[in-house]
């Protein structure tokens, strides 16, 4: 892994360079910075040499990803454990060998419960930094190098944590959510090292491993950085990519996300399975009550069915119904990104555009993940599970409140189970919660990832929100008052949690040449730095316009 | 494996016999057969030297089990295919060794069709037989050498292919269905060739490895071989040890059987799982669907809610009525057994014996096994899956016929679907089906071997019925007219199909002594051989009394 000291700008002009890619110069962002009188693009654009650097290391890049994801990290696989532990060593051992300090921050959890009564250790927060020049501003980066669970039976066409490229596509677990986007910030700085092009801000990481399975231990090691003098007080701008675009080719920034309410609701009817021929009869079968249970959620057409969890919705304005006729936006195309064409009548939920945004962005949605504990394989079993558990989730939209969500649905599976008279034990479990979250797209750390993008680009970003859920950008916003930006870099076919999960490796390398560009915008921006500002924060009633875009700014100074 | 070549009773009685185990000597038996007088035992019962010599060859039997339990010859899992027909030779060696004659005979249906569109060889139907005296009658043996799936965690205390004795129980996926039984047979042919006894009929047997997973092929293949002069034309009486006591002491003989009917109800939304916050909102999802569809199958308290599957269930008779009042069976040893006793209101799903007994026998039942596709670990995932299949069975009595509920089925589930709008892909797969299955008591094969067990234990068996499928019973006696027995020989918390499946110790010892005593009992039915009688088989309307337990004599003369 010392390959990459071994070469400068100079070393670079020598071998000549790779050529950009013909998809990528289409993107019309070559003639920002190229020119044809040999020494005079420095002046054109100070980036220019960065560009070409990332572009010459492509491979490189690419092989790193394939290292990465080959760790199998996997936060809901408790008896991988170590291997959480191994992505976060690698990633400290990158870190340092660039010049960063770490240091592998505790997590305050300690230990994560699991389901049979044992514990096992969670891993520690990584914290990074390079730089810590008061002159300059804080950008604080998060990201996660955990991953959701895959496994080739699931339906994989490549091995999921051996990265395979197949028409430029990189395919693996994790590749684009989130270690491919969170290394990027590894790999710029790398490049400006080498480059021996001064940092124009400080740079902080905060880089977790248990994001894909509740974040244990983030909000309280969050709260406990923001506080005077700690890891964040001094951080000025947030920055998270960990979403996708909206699109397969136009970039975006997301300046709302949902938030999330995940379920489980448990029956158990024996202390262990039961033969259905043998024992058929006999008992008060738990799947019979869990089915029936589930089924009172929600309607085919969407319809939350669980009393209450509308009420706190806000409404929708007229200001915001604007907005959603100017997305760039296919429903054609977006019905064969989800698969829908050439299934039953191919119908999306909606048919028009404004409709079917707004059920993916601001309003909540209920989903039946499946069911631990039944049979599952492929086949036939005849067996009456003990105690199954349903799985379920809501994403939620402002001004939704995830406790007041899970008293309602523990209220509405509580009177279901009533109605059912079933001699079960039957239990709800809230698992992690996040509220939704809204930024404002005029906010300066915005401007700076617009300008970015549509240098390296040539194309202004469309301005997105999300039906994901981050919990992260609402704790870091709560905790540090700081404005968080969500930077997409994937595309938006990339089907992180799915199978097939990719990263473009074309949306791989301008990553880091957007995340470059940012800085150098960042350090741009006039007035004091965020963090040392001393105004008022803008009010609660400011932040909470119904649908509002205007939250997360810091004061109302001019920076 | 040449231990057994060694050993005669000369040997036995030199180096001392093993005591036989307390618990068995408390069934009361010892006094059949036991004596004071050196050299007189023989007189009092000739099979004493047989109990002797099974007795002084527990451990070998054990280990030899422990052989069979290893290998994983799990039929529901096609990429274990390999360890079946592994698992039939080691069968079919054993029998060559013994003496016997075998044939693998080519499954007719020769592969297996798998959901993603693939095909695997089926495993050949194992025949064997000993002797071939016209003088003698013929029984044979039904048996089957594949197993259910069993994984350490899906809760087994044991690692499920290693057999591990704990206080006399041989806990071990197939020790009790059917390997354990099955190679009974193997077992008392050995004692008899090593004692040097004549076998007082000739054994017939059929092993197949298809068993678990709807004994594909099997159908053909017996009637095939019931045409006139094949393997099964020539048979006077089937066996079958395939099911379980009524409880854990008093033997039993099992003269009904519940049919089955098993299904899969698929519904697809999308060629890919979706995350659920990034496209939750966008397709009508197929969990949704399928739960609301799995939902209107079955009530909390049983109450099967398809339309015309109770039509056909034969009245209850007065005469009927009376035999469930007279069965040892005890509710409170059976709550406990099943295991409500510790869950929720801990009631069983009737308070009294002749309910509950009926509806395990002579009701259908309708058990909800999973959900395939979806999500199934522990954990949260947030995943919408693309294709999601119910699986559910029903146990069908007398006079159901598979077919017609079959119709039911699709009938009422395509109904439910209409109802929802959905514009989803729905469909109903109807697997194997099995019709119920009732003999008589009266029958000489069931006065044999109630004599047999009566010789071992010292106790008249239990008449049973029981809840579980075995179609071999009804293909065999539909293909041949001969009477089919099933004498159980494991316990009722042997938990075939569940975790820590198990095999007692001394049934397994049992077991092999029962079947000895059982051909010897056989022997001395007077009359011609059921398979020679020329008589006219007893009408249909004989045989469809409601409820009828006169149901499986070949004919009215007096064999």
């Amino acid at each position: 892994m010392s390959e990459f000291n071994k070469l400068s700008l100079d070393a670079v002009q020598e071998e000549g360079f790779k050529p950009l890619r013909k998809t990528f110069s289409e993107g019309g962002n070559r003639n920002n910075h190229t020119s044809t009188a040999p020494g005079s693009f420095k002046f054109k654009d100070p980036l220019f040499d960065y560009y070409k650097y990332i572009d010459y290391r492509e491979e490189i890049y690419v092989n790193r990803l394939r290292e990465a994801v080959a760790i199998k990290s996997v936060s809901a696989w408790p008896d991988h454990r170590q291997e959480i532990f191994k992505m976060l060593e690698w990633t400290a051992a990158w870190t340092e060998k660039l010049g960063g300090k770490v240091q592998l921050y505790e997590n305050p959890c300690k230990t994560q419960q699991l389901d049979d009564g044992t514990t096992t250790p969670l891993p520690p927060i990584m914290l990074g930094s390079f730089g810590n020049d008061p002159k300059k501003k804080t950008v604080c980066v998060y990201g996660h190098l955990d991953v959701q669970p895959a496994l080739l039976t699931d339906g994989w066409n490549t091995e999921p944590f051996e990265l395979t490229e197949i028409d430029g596509k990189l395919f693996g677990r994790g590749s684009t959510d989130d270690k491919g986007p969170a290394l990027s910030w590894l790999w710029m700085v790398e490049a400006f090292n080498e480059l021996k092009m001064d940092l124009p801000v400080n740079i902080k990481m905060i880089y977790e491993g248990m994001e894909e399975y509740g974040s244990e231990g983030m909000f309280e090691t969050v709260n406990e950085l923001a506080k005077p003098g700690k890891f964040l007080s001094n951080v000025d701008f947030f920055c998270i990519s960990d979403n996708y675009w909206l699109g397969k080719n136009k970039p975006c920034l997301t300046y709302g996300l949902r938030g999330m309410s995940y379920f489980e609701v448990g029956v158990e009817c024996s202390t262990k399975d039961l033969h259905s021929g043998v024992y058929g009869g006999s008992v008060h079968e738990a799947m019979t009550d869990l089915v029936k249970l589930m089924s009172t959620l929600v309607e085919t057409d969407g319809t939350i069915k669980v009393e209450g969890v509308m009420k706190d919705v806000a409404p929708v304005t007229e200001k915001e119904q604007e907005i959603y006729e100017t997305i760039d936006f296919d429903l054609k195309n977006y019905a064969e990104e989800v698969g829908v064409t050439t299934i039953g009548e191919a119908r999306l939920r909606h048919d028009n555009k404004k409709d079917l945004l707004m059920a993916r962005w601001r309003f909540p949605t209920l989903s039946l993940h499946g069911i631990e504990g039944a049979f599952s394989d492929p086949g036939a079993k005849t067996v009456i599970p003990r105690r199954v558990l349903g799985k379920f989730s809501l994403r939620l939209v402002p001004d939704q409140d995830p406790k007041q969500i899970a008293e309602c649905v523990t209220k509405h599976l509580n009177a279901e189970f009533d109605k059912l008279g079933s001699p079960n034990k039957m239990w709800v479990k809230a698992h992690h919660g996040a509220k939704a979250w809204l930024s404002s797209t005029d906010h300066p750390n915005y401007t700076a990832a617009a300008a970015a993008v549509e240098k390296v680009y040539g194309l202004a970003p469309d301005m997105t929100r999300e039906g994901g859920s981050i919990p992260i950008a609402t704790w870091l916003e709560d905790a540090t008052q700081m404005n968080v930006l969500l930077l997409p870099v994937g595309a938006c076919d990339d089907m992180a949690h799915s199978q097939n999960e990719k990263f473009d490796r074309k949306n791989m390398v301008n990553a880091i040449k957007v995340l470059g560009c940012y800085l150098f915008e960042i350090a741009k921006i006039k007035g004091p730095k965020p963090s040392e500002c001393r105004c008022e924060p803008i009010s609660m009633e400011d932040m909470m316009i119904p649908g509002a875009f205007a939250r997360g700014f810091r004061c109302k100074c001019e920076i």
